[in-house]
């Protein structure tokens, strides 16, 4: 008999350990000490055994691993509706981009809380971002208690953040010393996209990336006009360059991959490199729909991503995987295509993949970090249970989440957010919110 | 001075009343008396014309008209995740048709109570039904307080609700009957589809329902293969076949139409038939998506449904108008296809002209039938706020919704159901649920 204590027990109707042989136990509970997890199995049996810990119990909770959102941009929840249904460019260039270019770090730091407010009530415990000001991103979630893969992302134009290249990357070694061993944080390196970054930033971040043993976060492949400039620049596809230059491996999460060809699949495969699929960011800026049915069956490692609330307009993970299992199908006119469990895994152990952290998250197992959520079945959209892994993917909502747990850590208990004063991050977002109206209107 | 009182008041942060100037009317109010609407406007007006009022004041709210879900088998919520991911055919022929072939009238009334928990509880305050046993789906709705259009289905073949088919006009009959003044049911003529209903069939509904100025449901178009069957049969397409029937006319309402041709979109367009348009649905049994970009440029009236729960899986409005705007964009890889005030109009009064209701419901104007929902803003997903209706499109959820009025009567309040038991409501559907899956498994 092992002498060690569990700290906390969740308990409830269903739990989804996401293990490989599709466990759904009834009546099961999840064991946590310290940040990780001790034990899972039949509630009663875990109950027996730890008789000291404390006891969250839920007769019509589903216990599960926490989302993975492999691919946002947190603080652009500031910007989520101030323009919509425009041209790629346009919306870019009108609106988003001037939006930007005067963005402060502290505009950054709130609009990452109230991303995370919105994650944690709808069941994400993990997200990996891409933004300006990351240093304050990761101060939001190391507060938070959240666990993220944050990037600074560098491209060849001046950022409103470190200026001038150089700077950039002064600040990204800053960040990546800074944060080294933190148990939440790790920092990723991030070329904005291959039509943004010079060839020589694309690679110098690679080296960086490999020496460091970190992850190397690219938009790739999102639409036709990037193929399409990067072949006149290049003579080649997006994919085909990065190839070209050396950059693709298992190190590499590429976002979108909207545009590829069965070549370049075969390509990303044989490489190693996971995708971070983003479908409703996909189908709202018209890029397309990504050959992710293809990509599974390359072997390639593909999570679920919901990028930026001002293309989304949300970070809901709930969402993101119903619009994920359904797209699909009218995509290759097959029903049988992108089948709810293969959609859930993607948003857990697929993310996990992605993040190069399967031995650390995405499942619920003895030894990995306690990252896990229990959602309320007890709800007119939840009832009947046939299956409940169908119901996670076609009906159940981010507000069905009740309690969240990061890192053994309880951030979120009857829909109360533990770590974020959620009142004052909603009336500061108001107020610059209201800040940028204004300065929009010529106010 | 009218010297009529206001029964109730509610005033919100924003008032949509979703008028032909797409007004948005900040600190604004609705005054209702008995069933219908007595003004509309900013809410110190309002409260100072009509001081004797009960008010329900929500700061943070948005009010908006009632979402209309215009095609739906709400009794379907029993089969919610009964089967998922499964070619068209299997799906109906191994789950849901033997499911059917045992329902009971009471079943069918337990199910439809729970689809209208569900609705109410996501914002819909009125729907229009297609299913067996509708006097049970009448009765649900009218306990509940909801407003309905309501059809029996009728197809060649024995019914499980009436048998032979003979039995199914003078069942209809007496439902055309028993609802002909009830003000919140109207009672609808169903055939099936094309493929299942002969033409003589078709015709004698068609004639009843011009005889009673009733609507004529049907599901039509709905995918390649009832296109194909159609041209088999009668060497005619599902519309064209409608059409050499002389059924076509402005009372029609027609489920689906995914698979249309230019020139029966402008067939369709001249004859004034409408459409119930159903992405959710469409999307998960792999039918493809409707042409609904172009149906609207011919002049067609869209609205949105759900479609049953058993090929969704929920009756959310809110959810179905965030797909609706979205799958139009990648479809013609045009993002300003089908923006949010266009999806909203479909929603509201797109939905009453399809139920050939527009004078009663959709939008709040005097005069109009007091069906109203209220949305709390107050929330990190709807924060901040730019444009009040990009967020009901892009970012607002059913679970949203804190008040629902309908026909002049507060349905739900703080999230709480005054006309229906959602308790015993749920443990019967749970029963239900539970003995369908015993059945199935051969117990």
């Amino acid at each position: 008999m092992s002498a060690q204590q569990a700290d906390l027990i969740l308990t409830g109707r269903y739990l989804l350990p996401m293990d490989d042989n599709q466990s759904v136990i009834e009546h099961g509970g999840v064991a946590v000490a310290g940040d990780s997890i001790l034990a899972v199995g039949k509630a009663d049996e875990l109950l027996a055994r730890y008789p000291e810990a404390e006891v969250v119990a839920e007769p019509m909770g589903l216990i599960m691993p926490g989302l993975i959102n492999v691919h946002t941009h947190a603080a652009m929840s500031l910007f989520r509706g101030m323009a919509d249904d425009l041209p790629l460019m346009q919306w870019l260039q009108d609106h988003i981009f001037p939006a930007e270019a005067t963005l402060t770090g502290e505009q950054v730091y709130q609009g990452t809380l109230l991303s995370l407010c919105e994650m944690i009530k709808s069941g994400t415990t993990t997200f990996c971002d891409m933004y300006l000001f990351a240093g304050e991103v990761a101060r939001a979630a190391s507060e938070a208690g959240m666990r993220a893969w944050i990037g600074e992302v560098l491209y060849d134009f001046p950022s409103p953040n470190y200026g001038e290249l150089e700077n950039g990357f002064a600040y990204v070694q800053e960040l990546l010393d800074r944060y080294r061993n933190h148990p939440l944080i790790s920092i990723t390196l991030d070329p904005h996209a291959v039509y943004s970054c010079s060839p020589a930033l694309l690679t110098r971040l690679g080296d960086l990336a490999r020496a460091e043993g970190a992850l190397y976060v690219i938009h790739l492949a999102e639409n036709e006009e990037e193929v399409r400039t990067c072949r006149q620049r290049y003579g080649r596809t997006p994919v085909e360059h990065l190839e070209s230059l050396g950059l693709l491996g298992p190190h590499v999460a590429a976002a979108h991959c909207v545009m590829l060809t069965n070549a370049e699949i075969a390509l990303l495969a044989a490489r190693g490199v996971n995708v971070a699929h983003c479908p409703e960011s996909n189908l709202k800026l018209a890029s397309g729909i990504a050959p992710v049915v293809d990509m599974l069956a390359a072997g390639i490692a593909v999570g679920i991503g919901t990028d930026g609330s001002a293309s989304n307009n949300d970070v809901d993970m709930f969402g993101e995987m119903n619009t994920t299992a359904k797209i699909h199908k009218v995509d290759r006119l097959d029903p049988t295509a992108m089948n709810a469990a293969t959609t859930l895994h993607a948003a857990t152990m697929g993310g996990a993949k992605v993040l190069g952290a399967e031995h650390l998250i995405g499942s619920l197992a003895p030894g990995k970090k306690a990252d896990c959520i229990v959602l309320d079945l007890d709800q007119p959209h939840l009832t009947p249970i046939y299956h409940p892994v169908s119901h996670l993917v076609y009906a159940a909502r981010g507000g069905d989440v009740i309690h969240s747990v990061i890192n053994g850590r309880v951030v979120m208990r009857e829909r109360q957010l533990l770590t974020l004063d959620e009142p004052a991050i909603l009336a500061r977002a108001a107020e610059i919110g209201a800040g940028f109206r204004q300065s929009r209107n010529g106010g």
